[in-house]
């Protein structure tokens, strides 16, 4: 069950990094909706590989085909299976792979879990490529959520130890969310945008690389979605975002700052504004008891450093059980905080769209 | 679903915070295991209100009593089921807390999903009180792992701004867990333990609350458990740990930390332990992949200071939809860090029992 | 998972036969619902021992204790939770259930399965003592269904080699579902009632048993609930119907009989009935591609002879590994098809209220 | 969920009759099993149309291509897609199809479930069609299962009127099952298969169609798999078995026809057979409680006749609302029941390779 998630919109995702094709089957999607191609290529553009000069040399055009669940251009109803070809698929030796696990890969424990038996090229299943499928997915239910007024997106809170701009609560719209998804470094000070660019590219010089905290918003969720216990929004949620690859904190609202402030301070209290009953403050980051309150859904995942760096590094030869240096050849992204970014708004997507489609919110007639 | 989890080992809570009985169910436990009763009432202890100053004046004898699942005091394949009476159950007038929501509670999101159905009584099934079940259900499993050599223990990071001092990893040892259950509020460094006690007596005197950071750490775990993408450790974990109400924030390793740091910092490398393949750091938190890797399993949980304080409060009067200003009554516990922590644990052994049982690890005869 | 059900409706069963309580857990049930305790407490009668001369001697009051899930009376959104105690709760030496299996009970696959840590008094959660608590939760979910005008009754088509009448499709209505559920041996011909119930004395006399089928009939199921392939109606009921114990065989519509049928014979037309679209003829038995098409929903079970007889029988001694004649002692149901027959019914509509809930028959807003 | 299953071994299923392909991704396999393509092509074959003179004039290649879940020719631990191109594939208009509904197809209540929206194309993910990736990727757990000794083969038990010879329990044997799959027309008496198909060729001739009962025997499946209640084998494989369109009926052992039968008679003694504990009759089928007893597994499945029929049939325009007589044009299959057989054995050997991956059965070391 490891590459299926969803309870209504169910998704299951396959495919390795150099086999000949990846995929996605989403299952249980709303009936009659049209999916725009067009903008679910450019959606994947934001994810691509190649879009600056510090990402990785691998290209892929990754145009995405529907083989499945549409008729007449709209959902039908039945699974919709997408498609991406490998276009490059190599089979060479991958020795050093099985043998001399890469730091902070997952080579050694695909390795232990599957019994030598896991395909070590450039991580197989557990490669980045597989965000492939998963953002085109994720992309798909955002279309549906947008047609309702549901927006969902993103900015680099962080890269290393340079920090975006902090907006106030209310400046939050969804004019600002799609002019993010327009940047190609979506941050909210421009200029920290540039200081985090100078950043890669330093560490890129050194053969080194940098990670980052991701910020997700989403706007016009409606109020009381989700359940208490193991069914709330957070649970889906980090359930679904530590899929992604390099996830090593998901936090909500002010999320761990929130273990240092007082109740008096932390607690946001509700009015009323307009015809609508809000909070004066987000410190619950838009989640009450698992719950949504109708208030900007706000998420943060920290993104650990690319693994692979140019420099050398101490690990063991597995066949030899002696120490070993390894330098990891060709040219690796320096980061992949903005590229993990769309994906992260994808999976928000699926969450979401999956919770909306909940019954148990329907009473019944 | 929302009060369900698990792929093997099966949960389901049950009880209102006021209603005669809690308590839970567990399919899927493997069989002939005692359950050691006096040792599991011991653990609910460290839960329990009322074991210092601080807490909640609510006091409940929270006895277990194990009504099926056992034959001859072991487990024998059907469900175990666990009850909890609530002797301190009431059923006052609870107009207020329908109308007049309390900032940082459930209680106004609960109204929206259950369409003024829900019950109101101190949280109702959103109630801290619910953690009593599920606390009891994981230490049972907790016990299971014991005897297999997997420990989890954990320690208040931080209360407020006070934190604990930083052990190095290879000072972690059963033992040390162990001790760390015997401490009524549990630190590595004792002084700094005293100087969270002071701050959450300050926050008390001022009418006010305070949060924290808890870190769990897992010893004896094996490597290779979980699975990439959606079934992975982290995804596990973190879906189960949101269940324990206040919880804002979880991450593994480094974690947040991780996101400021570079590559050649993070990366932990591979070496020879004794006949043990080890990292020699544990950035990762004994997670690659999603995969256990052997190394100490830490996860860390922010939990937000506790919503109840005597201080007044704003608010709204839902039914004159007028703002008002909301007073507390009775005593609240100032911090609930400390008994969130046992439960925290229980939940931890839960999610480990249920990866150690996944079939998929076992290859076929 | 063994003793867990649904989607929507989540059903969790727990206990033993000769255990202190058995009870189950229902998560998910819709809010503002109140509960007919009394009416509940009827529907158990109806398949309590002791009704008529020829059942088990067992008596047991099968008092519902519902101890969470209310809030005035209400459903409020919290998991359900009901208790029955077990009057005749003993711990007598069953050694002989340990070493020597009783035919066509679950004695030595229980054993197999639960490595001889099963409890074996009286097939402890094999039992169909169970079938109390899912008889109660699944009548809890008829009582909804009936507010929503959907009807579910059933009769005995056959109890041995004796047939009940036939009655035409138009026949069908809500009232004569309701008369069949207060007589004791519900038929359609009362005088083929009188011969099944000599057949029963018959089987006792001889210190035998019988079986019979049951047909259960759903009247006003909206049209369009199901899905094709895994996820409908007949998969659904199909699965939570065999967890009775006896039950053998399930089929829907003309069923078997359908395997001899020419297609031009089975074919229902459509036809326009009022202003309501319907078939002339139900061979389909109100299922079509695995959805409903409006059409009574008719399902019948095959039960098998109760398991134990006064007779003696061969079986084998494990402990000596030698052939043995096994002797049944007490007084036993030479038939408990009429006691499985509301359990059926209430099963019937645990299903029909998980489909009703499933999100996807909602199109998005 | 409608196109998902299993627990351990995840199946997802996509496709439409006439879309650009079908298939399957199946996640879970054990690792380190190699696939054999060329016995998986002639298994398809089994399935496949114009075997013989009755059947369908589609002619469809069914060429399986696995894009992903292999690396040097092994499963790897990454999910399994398995890709058929559908050569026929057409968008004809199909305005009959959507105001018409065919009696007996799914073509109204998919038209309820979906909308409107569905793909009316021959049944779209309705359509027999589907059973092809079905097939192939229970054909890839049959040979996992083949390798430790399981064998899973079918016979026509009976077609329309015509009875297949009836064989005793302990003349079954692996090389029995095998000789049966080499059949065209697999039944024990070589005189009543060519009684049927002369049945087949008469209702052809009629412009008409049969149905038919198709016998599942399963050899060598280890004694204790499964769970009582939900879980049991007959749950799991009477949920699956559903899924194959025109299924009415499942039953186990002596099903329908134990109810007919007296304790005395059905209830099968335990002996010692060799070192083998066994049953001197298999009335119970292979399955006491929900789990296996080591006897052979017998399912049968009732097969109604093919929907579609050379005859007009009477049914209503749901344009006009008027009725009208409806001619199915092009040449049919007047019986499916001998390609829905492969399609059977490959559905339970999806389940008993579910079943033997539970984790439950292995105690904790």
């Amino acid at each position: 069950m490891s590459s299926n998630f969803g309870k209504n919109v169910h998704l299951s995702i396959f495919g390795q990094s150099h086999g000949t094709m990846i995929g996605a089957v989403i299952d249980g999607l709303p009936v009659g909706e049209e999916i725009d191609l067009d903008a679910l290529q450019r959606f994947m553009e934001r994810r691509a590989p190649g879009r600056d000069e510090y990402a990785t040399a691998r290209r892929e055009a990754d145009r995405i085909e529907i083989v499945s669940g549409l008729y007449q251009g709209k959902t039908c109803g039945a699974p919709l299976c997408l498609l991406i070809a490998n276009a490059d698929s190599r089979s060479a030796d991958y020795r050093q792979l099985r043998d001399i696990p890469r730091p902070a890969h997952a080579d050694y424990t695909a390795q232990l879990r599957y019994q030598h038996y896991n395909d070590p090229r450039c991580g197989g299943h557990f490669s980045g490529r597989l965000t492939a499928p998963l953002t085109a997915a994720g992309a798909i239910c955002l279309q549906l959520l947008e047609r309702r007024e549901i927006s969902v997106g993103a900015h680099l809170q962080s890269i290393g130890t340079e920090q975006d701009a902090v907006l106030a609560d209310d400046a939050l719209t969804p004019q600002l969310l799609r002019s993010l998804a327009g940047q190609k470094f979506p941050t909210w000070d421009k200029e920290a945008g540039e200081r985090m660019q100078r950043l890669i590219r330093d560490a890129a010089a050194d053969g080194d690389s940098v990670g980052g905290v991701i910020e997700l918003i989403a706007l016009g969720v409606p109020a009381g979605l989700g359940s208490p216990m193991f069914d709330g929004v957070e649970n889906r949620l980090a359930a679904a975002l530590f899929a992604v690859p390099a996830v090593k904190g998901i936090e909500f609202g002010s999320g761990f700052a929130a273990a240092a402030m007082r109740g008096s301070e932390h607690n946001d209290p509700f009015y009323l504004d307009g015809a609508q009953i809000a909070t004066k403050t987000n410190h619950h980051g838009g989640v009450l008891g698992g719950i949504t309150s109708g208030m900007p859904l706000i998420v943060r995942a920290a993104v650990k450093p690319t693994p692979s760096i140019g420099r050398p590094q101490l690990t063991l030869d597995m066949e030899s059980m002696r120490p070993t240096q390894l330098e990891i050849k060709g040219r690796h992204d320096p980061c992949i905080v903005q590229r993990a970014l769309p994906c992260m708004e994808a999976v928000t997507g699926l969450v979401l769209l999956d919770l909306l489609l909940d019954g148990e919110y329907q009473r019944l007639y």
